[in-house]
């Protein structure tokens, strides 16, 4: 995402003659990385990108602003966020805090998993050793399987020595980058289970407010190009890694709609249970879920 | 469109603390309307906005700019303009004139057909009036269909009437505004038909090229930031909508798979007899079809 930020960095410079200069740091440099809310909140940091999903400590519902189980594909995110009511439910979780959100990053569905084995029915996830990293681990075990989490530079091995069946990375353009084909024969695409992947931009929000309006509308219209601009530029990719792996012989499949359909059902239970436990998540996920329901009730017919 | 581009005016105008003013005209007001494209070249205008098919006096190929039948969906149209080689095609359609486009604004796709009859197998289209607009006309009639173009004003009387048994207007929130409900009793959803509507920005090339350098990307960020804000407001627009159609007992339902199916092979002969006739028409749709197949081998599987 390191990249997207310094492309937007640059362009707000161009927009504004050189006023408002954003000054780029890696992850972990001036503060902890995964900590940039807290960097910008405290005044390390005047502006931030990442995960919500990483502000779990503080915001219980703070995951469903990154992607939920069987939730929103990535325009229907986009949609939410700026016309469904999502940025309002966004910003009174963090009222407390200094900061602002734009809608930042959102990436195409992460492949459904790579495997060694087939996974064509319920049975074949019973017992099923899966690396993966969301809340569609816990998913995943209530279907049978044993989901561990592994930091990315350890799947491929693990996978060649069998220490787990199947994994979750990311999408097709990191998964062939890490050489996933080498050593998982199963590729099974769906965007059940990581519809989405969205990472925020964020600024410190009293700093934000005393720039000048035409500052202010800069920051604002490159954040919103950015979001269409990143999309399609990842959809390129993910196209071309797509062709690699057919070309390299990797058997690629829908993901069964038998799993796909009991994954989707174990989710909105899983989420029913945490709803039932903290007023705000309720909220956030019935808003998601609405939203979803009322788009897809005209376009799923398309 | 006209809401957009005041708008966006006054977007600009914010960005750049009044140093860029767009004064807004409505059709027709300073030229022709649908001749905002010659206003621009010939320096009456220096701006405009309008459906690249209306272009078609100079230019073949300028339909697919707007849409074409079982093409690119709204944003595959995006894409293919942003990052897949359209804008390169079209400036180089363009370039003996003084003009410079952007994506500027893309609908979701069109209603199938509203219709006083159901409409289930290929032989329900054999004598079927229908009013259109585009090259779907053409694809129709050769589906034994009498396709007829009517003024939209003509529309509710003609299928009250009899004169028409079905029509194509819009989206289902402009259908909405204009009764076709009281009018025609089945609604078919498909995006094959038209599936997006495509209407482009455009300035004046030499003018925008002498703009300093920072109000040049404020103009870029702008017409950037535009596409998804439009987009979306139209999708919330036309899930009210489906939601008023359904609410007043509108027959609604997919357009059946015969039907589509035999469009979609139906069109791409016509496109490809007209390639056969035009070199540059023969590129862009190639350029078309060959981003969709590679686009949807990966994306259709989810």
């Amino acid at each position: 995402m390191y990249v997207g930020l310094e492309e937007t960095a640059d362009l707000i410079a161009r927009a504004s003659g050189g006023r408002l200069v954003w000054q780029i740091h890696p992850a972990g440099a001036l503060v902890e990385a995964t900590k940039e809310f807290d960097g910008v909140h405290g005044g390390i940091l005047e502006a931030g990108t990442g995960a919500a999903s990483y502000w779990r400590d503080k915001f219980n519902a703070a995951g469903m602003f990154t992607f939920t189980v069987a939730g929103l594909s990535p325009m229907e995110s986009l949609y939410w966020f700026e016309t469904g009511g999502g940025k309002e439910l966004l910003h009174r979780m963090i009222a407390d805090y200094d900061v602002q959100c734009f809608s930042g990053e959102i990436t195409p569905p992460e492949i459904f998993l790579q495997s060694t084995k087939p996974l064509d029915t319920l049975d074949d996830i019973k017992g099923l050793k899966i690396r993966t990293a969301g809340d569609d681990g816990e998913i995943f075990d209530r279907m049978g399987a044993s989901a561990i989490f592994l930091p990315a530079g350890e799947i491929y091995e693990s996978l060649q020595r069998g220490v787990i069946d199947a994994a979750q990375l990311s999408t097709p353009a990191l998964d062939w980058s890490f050489g996933m084909q080498e050593v998982a024969d199963y590729l099974y695409l769906s965007g059940v289970r990581q519809p989405a992947d969205w990472t925020l931009f964020f600024v410190k929000k009293s700093e934000f407010e005393a720039l000048p309006d035409d500052l202010k509308r800069i920051v604002e219209a490159e954040m919103a190009a950015l979001t269409p601009r990143f999309y399609a530029w990842l959809m390129t990719e993910d196209i071309k890694a797509m062709e690699n792996f057919i070309a390299y012989g990797t058997n690629i499949a829908p993901a069964s709609p038998e799993i796909v359909d009991e994954l989707a059902r174990q989710a909105r239970i899983f989420y029913e249970e945490k709803a039932a436990e903290d007023v705000f998540f309720a909220e956030v996920i019935n808003s998601i879920w609405d939203f979803q329901d009322l788009y897809r009730a005209t376009w799923e017919r398309l």
